[in-house]
């Protein structure tokens, strides 16, 4: 399906680790496309065409897009209106546009505020994959690599131009899916936006208490991970809080329900609940991998 | 310092993976110690001995014993009174006693228990490190490698004791460091229990969902490292928090209320708390990051 790429004109919205990971895995293969990188910042995009990740750039993002066939918008939810306002007097008739969002309403929202209707060529995506890192010094060019990349096409977007971001992410080694724009919005906020606002309110809670330097001090295992994911790009996710609050209030009062009656069982040194939880976990994560391991196997034998 | 194990006979009750990873390091040393395996699994400690891991094995606890030099008990908190019980009848006046637990005033108590005071050669301690598998098969020589093994004296310990707890574990590539044990209990309640339960919390929350089986699929970054924590071992676990519970309630606490401040940011989708959250919290990363490079550092030079 790559051919559909030859001869296009790409333009990547933001160069920084999810763009310049696009970048940098589209620069491996020989598409004969056109990459064009836009920023704000002119060093960045400077290094990514001396490492041979694009084949042009600009900061004015209206001469780039004027042209385009397919722009790709990589930038924090709350930054993407303004994007697409900017967008608005240049875009082609035929230009297909996407974006890698974490919240998918806020991003349809976004195209409702500019165009008054969605327009049949914007097509809605998300990458799951990412980093705590962040920036164009983080890209790698296999970060989609095995990852699952989601869809959410509404009833009037042009199946071309669905098929065209397919093959852009499927060119940098993901498996795309589609789901409606709802339903994503609620998946990610228990597998991916409850986690990471755990995390930083964790990390925030103990690097509040008084001996917090003797906590990080002692940092092991657990609360190593902890840190990890909350040194995540914190405008990102600022941006997915904000834009995906409801479906995120409502997997964490579920949470923390959970949680109370989990503080009932350590008062009340519930050795037998405490061990029932402990257990069920374990169990879930042992059906998480061999989910894992299945997809890996039926990825190798498609290969084959 | 490794010297003071030369000729010794240390025996290491409970071979999961603390226990065999102590055994594996021991054995990549030329120590002239005798290491004697005791477990219930007969298999596990045949293992052991092919592998080179242990000079000798028995499932009899009080044979192994009665003239040890050094007992490493390595099993769940809740397990260690019945060995203390089984111990007490033949333990020699001389012979050290240590432990791996991750509660130390829960070790204390069983040794009241047992002994009506905690004996002058016993030396609580818990090693930083671990897995979130368990067993022999997961033990690793180099488990202990640069991480901090912490000991939690007594008044009444006997400096000899210690100095040979000390000598064993430094022998193994861990730093030792002491404590105070109610610290020890209050540190590791936040650095480590209270981010396993919140891992295990919220992977049974999941996993309860009617749509579960696609939330695992969808899986990625921050929901990943959870179910990773949360598969760690559960008998291990629920004893933690059966016997630290009281700590463990105590920051869960302050948690919580974090939790509920930053509910009510969601609701009224205030994008400017939510900001400073999670760049404080990724402050607080940058700092754990700074000290570790430090350490790492500062150990780099000890050795050269």
């Amino acid at each position: 399906m790559m051919q559909v790429l030859a001869g296009k004109k790409i333009v990547i919205v933001g160069m920084g680790l999810i763009g310049g990971s696009v970048a940098r895995a589209l620069a491996r293969l020989d598409l004969g496309a056109e990459i064009v990188g836009v920023g704000r910042d002119s060093a960045v995009l400077e290094q990514a065409i001396n490492d041979g990740s694009i084949t042009g750039f600009t900061t004015d993002l209206q001469t780039a897009c004027a042209d385009a066939d397919l722009i790709l918008i990589a930038v924090p939810v709350l930054a993407i209106t303004s994007i697409l306002q900017e967008l608005a007097p240049v875009l082609g008739e035929h230009t297909v546009v996407t974006d890698v969002a974490s919240v998918k309403q806020a991003v349809v929202d976004a195209a409702l505020t500019v165009f008054g209707e969605v327009p049949a060529n914007f097509v809605p995506g998300h990458p799951i994959a990412g980093s705590e890192q962040s920036g164009y010094a983080a890209a790698k060019a296999d970060l989609f690599a095995g990852r699952k990349v989601i869809l959410t096409p509404l009833v009037n977007t042009n199946p071309q131009a669905v098929n065209l971001v397919t093959a852009l992410w499927q060119a940098t080694g993901a498996e795309v899916l589609q789901m409606e724009v709802a339903h994503h919005d609620e998946v990610l906020a228990a597998t991916s936006h409850l986690p990471h606002l755990l995390a930083f309110a964790l990390v925030d809670t103990l690097s509040q208490q008084g001996e917090s330097e003797e906590i990080f001090r002692y940092a092991a295992g657990g609360f190593r991970d902890f840190t990890r994911i909350a040194s995540s790009d914190p405008v990102m996710w600022r941006d997915i809080f904000v834009t995906n609050s409801a479906a995120i209030v409502g997997i964490l009062d579920e949470f923390t329900a959970a949680l109370h009656q989990l503080r009932e069982s350590l008062l009340a040194r519930d050795a037998e609940q405490l061990f029932t939880l402990c257990k069920r976990a374990k169990q879930s994560r042992d059906v998480f991998l061999a989910m894992n391991s299945e997809a890996v196997k039926s990825k190798t034998s498609k290969a084959n």
